[in-house]
């Protein structure tokens, strides 16, 4: 066994601030010695595969890459002609975070956005953009709605409301793609299913984030749709998106289905923002801005107190929302400790000051 | 320590068959366990620029991509305008191997191609070709010369070749960019510093191989010119190149020029082509395309020892080419053993038939 | 002389509607016989030249264009790098009008939305834009402000408010870009020169409109940036905007600028839009949104009213942008009767009903 | 009627030196004065397709456009997948003469170069390239044969060419684009009907070029494939290359078939290019390189006679291609006299020296 130290430290940054899972790394090491062939024809792979069909209970096509841009652009080219629209909200991380990768994958569509509460697509504004200006040829056309599972804000769709988003896009000709860079913290809040909470409920194209939840440096592109298996290869390949060593990409994909790991650590990562958010609760001063449903949780906090936790070596974004505004990210390798130490650590900051 | 255990077994189609060097996977074993700043703001990330400087003995931007396609279009992206033209040979990789990614990455940019033996830029075609229509807005313009170091066909440019190319290049305004895939195997032919093989040379951007050599899956854009910093990082992150967890890319850089396991990986990989050659020298019939220079070798084989070494379990690539050329392909992962049970295999072969 | 009979009928849709200047079908007579260089290296074209200069007071880059949106596409491609962003006004042509072809001619830039009244961007919201998440490599680059000059809505910029969008946009380091598809109309309404409207503001390209003001088939793309002349000529033939027989585009041009008919057109087309404000201000019940500045005018009338027009044969956008609202556009051949008759015609329906 | 005085002068460069026939001009004329509704919806519009029609037996889906450059490339990317190849002569004008646009409009299509005599494809090389790779992720896929009709040598395909050519495509599974810059040419030679050289023989998409033999400045995007009409309307728009003020497009179409003008312009063309033959066979010296099948000459001739010629004002191209050799282009606009003169001028170089 490998040793692993977990040193969660004081940063609550992002999840992608931690390493890799034991497990994670221990299939690293076991795919390094063979000799296999190359770009996904060999064993590791085909058994990541077959792991991916079953958790999703049906054949899907299976794309892994090395980062959640590359899964999102690359999804979303194939489902979006350059002259079309991609639906997305305001706050979501493909229309703020990908510095235009979007726009550089599919040739130049528009990302067009539909507002909505808690980073959620509202329903009734969805429903009068999906065909806004269809058919004139002067306007983009509305192609693709992207729901981001969970949000950017750490909330989480339901299954129903997925499928309400859905059948919007579907009644008007417009395809479904989820953005999963937190999928896995998602469905554990959810206690859903992966195909409940995806090909079932309308999504033709996912983003399945493995990074942040105990992956090195893997998500995977999962189609639903077979008829676009061809288009995603080639733009896998063409965007440097294949990997020659695919084995150390799907070793991890195999090592994070295995055994529950993907479960485990997203239990463990909303438990802690679960925890965290009790704990604040606990007192008085804080405001929290919502219930996290996933691993990240806003609140809202003394200037003076984001300063003396930053000036203990606590790490994390404020201020970029809304004056206040705090943001907290746990993760499978935080632990418990280190949260009830933030939270004692805030505690104090507010009976000693200002 | 982790145990290791070479496994080459009969298969000598490519470099990228190899696993991983053990040095490596500790690396990422060690880089898995703390929390770190994302993007490669970390310290492991730093002493891998370090050591980068160090190696090419000054200042250069650095850039880890996972995969030879991303660090060859980003890098050429950055030296050429959408109406420019790349200037390579005809069976570079860039031209034939990577599905038009150069196009794609580039905004469309044309790939021209120049001539020249044993897969190398013949210099009096290259001459003819930087001006060729040059400001006649109705021709693409020359604007980079691409340079494979080493070749498809396992071929070295001299020191001075580069020099010439590059001068030739300079002298009509281009730029040169060099698709390093099989750097080290080019340095280690050449016993050349990696200063002397690049900028020196004239060479603005490189493409540095790692993962033929040892490495799991990152290549690295090294660019000379510190005016394309900026824009070869909005380039990598466009492309969905920047990696959150950068750490783990950094960690195999580090591992690798750490203690020149490149340049004994790389060194093993040539000798194990030489051992080949001899080998096959010493048998009747065999015909040596060309001496190898680096990790591969092109010969001429009968078509009945190709059917029996393919029916005794080995691996290469065959007939692509024209009839009856084999390639073999070495790797710091194959054994000495291996080897010689190749040349033994061939030679029996030629002995009892047809 | 050529029979000219302007034929105006009840169509006050847009000014695209209108035919061409009678001054304008001669230059094309005229320019229709002679053998003369392609590519624009010809007589008439060099006049052009010459004119826009005398015009502009000054050298400018000239690039004539069969379009609008070609105008504005390869003028904004030439200040944007892909990852940078175009700040705009939410209801301005290249947002909403194009297709999203400013995307596709930049490489996928993103337009940013820029609010303001009167479509004209708000000095304070753009002071905010210009600097937002400026080298921050996960976000599009603040690059280029675009303004339309007249805006979509008939507004006007002031001399004034030009100067100070351009000063906001150069003290962060963007580039300013005017979509001048009713350029003269704007100037005629400000009585300034060119030379005060554009490059003395601070413009760096202009989208010169033509089309709408009495020319058949073009627009110039106006360069005030000598740097940018190489990429402008490249850009344009790229787009399939180098026209062989320029002569018939620049004929047009310089038919267009001397003896003042386009501003003659323009005052025409302008003049007529504050006759049929006047009109309806001498009646009770049609609101006036806004006095009109250039050649739009829009208003809010009775549903009834809108219902008896049209079925009269008069054509004009209406409920497009609110229950009630009606754009009327008047162009250079429109009649002052027909504007009469216009204004008359609503007075009956609003006598007569309901 | 309007006054039309050809004035050949002594340029033989290009038949894009030419202005416009007179019914062309007379066209424009009678478009200039009404007001009618933009963007092709309009008589002058909908008789140009009806006449379309009628000329290719068919329906047809027409896309007028301001450039063969914007034919070719809206054309081509409605017929190829970014990561397709267009198999197409190296010396064909999308290869050499577009500055790169195929690959811009394309996404970054590679173009594919595919050898022949004549500027033709090679049935047997085509033959070749059409599955070469196909399914290879790593490479371009064949995807369209694009044909130049006439080439730009002037040699024309046989309708039994076309055929073949198509047929080889078809059977791969590849689309058919014909650049028809000079279609007119090649028609009266042929002596075919448009449908034979075209639908019939396996052509989806055609560059119907007027300009060059006597429009103004419009080719056409002729589509037999219905299939593609959307994607071909988003195209064209989002290209820059929807005009407003169609009509003035589509009238010079009208103008350009009605009463046969396009034949009888072409045919004056051919048959001067023909009388030019005769004329330099019946001087001891010139070399004709090519029996002239359009209205394009090769010949070769002796340096002094190149440079004497220069000296009296003739314009013509030479010793681009092959040191001493010339190209003559005859358009509609040259006259009988002008060649006479040619002809004798040459003559009476070689009489008099060297």
């Amino acid at each position: 066994m490998v040793p692993y130290t977990p040193n969660p430290g004081r940063s609550f940054m992002s999840d992608n601030i931690a390493g890799a899972s034991a497990e994670i790394v221990q299939a690293i090491i076991a795919a390094a010695t063979e000799h296999v062939p190359p770009y996904g024809n060999d064993t590791v792979t085909k058994a990541a595969r077959q792991r991916l069909q079953e958790i999703f209970e049906r054949e899907v096509d299976v794309y892994p890459v090395s980062s959640g841009t590359a899964a999102n652009c690359i999804g979303l080219a194939s489902l979006v002609k350059p002259w079309g629209s991609i639906l997305c909200h305001p706050d979501s991380h493909i229309n703020n975070d990908e510095c235009g990768a979007p726009e550089a994958f599919t040739g130049g569509s528009k990302l067009v956005t539909v507002s909505g509460n808690d980073t959620k697509l509202d329903p009734q504004s969805l429903r009068a953009a999906v065909s806004r200006k269809a058919g004139d040829v002067h306007s983009v056309q509305p192609s693709v709605v992207s729901i981001s599972q969970a949000t950017e804000s750490g909330s989480v769709y339901t299954v129903d409301e997925v499928c309400e988003l859905s059948s919007i896009a579907k009644s008007a000709g417009l395809r479904v793609h989820m953005d999963g860079a937190r999928f896995s913290n998602a469905l554990v809040h959810l206690d859903a299913s992966p195909a409940e909470m995806t090909w079932k409920a309308g999504v033709d194209v996912l983003s399945f984030g493995l990074t942040k939840n105990g992956a090195m440096t893997v998500d995977i592109i999962v189609s639903f749709d077979p008829t676009l298996a061809s288009e995603l290869a080639f733009r896998q390949k063409r965007a440097g998106q294949l990997a020659s060593k695919m084995r150390f990409h799907t070793a991890q994909i195999e090592a994070y289905l295995a055994d529950g790991l993907w479960l485990r650590n997203a239990r463990h990562a909303n438990g802690l923002a679960a925890r965290l958010a009790d704990g604040l609760k606990s007192i008085p001063g804080p405001e929290l801005l919502r219930e996290p449903e996933a691993n990240i949780l806003f609140c809202r906090l003394a200037p003076h107190v984001i300063k003396e936790l930053l000036g203990r070596g606590y790490q994390f974004y404020h201020d970029r929302w809304a004056p206040g505004t705090v943001r907290f990210v746990t993760s499978f390798s935080h632990t418990l400790g280190s949260v009830d130490e933030l939270v004692e650590a805030i505690r104090s900051c507010y009976v000693t000051k200002p």
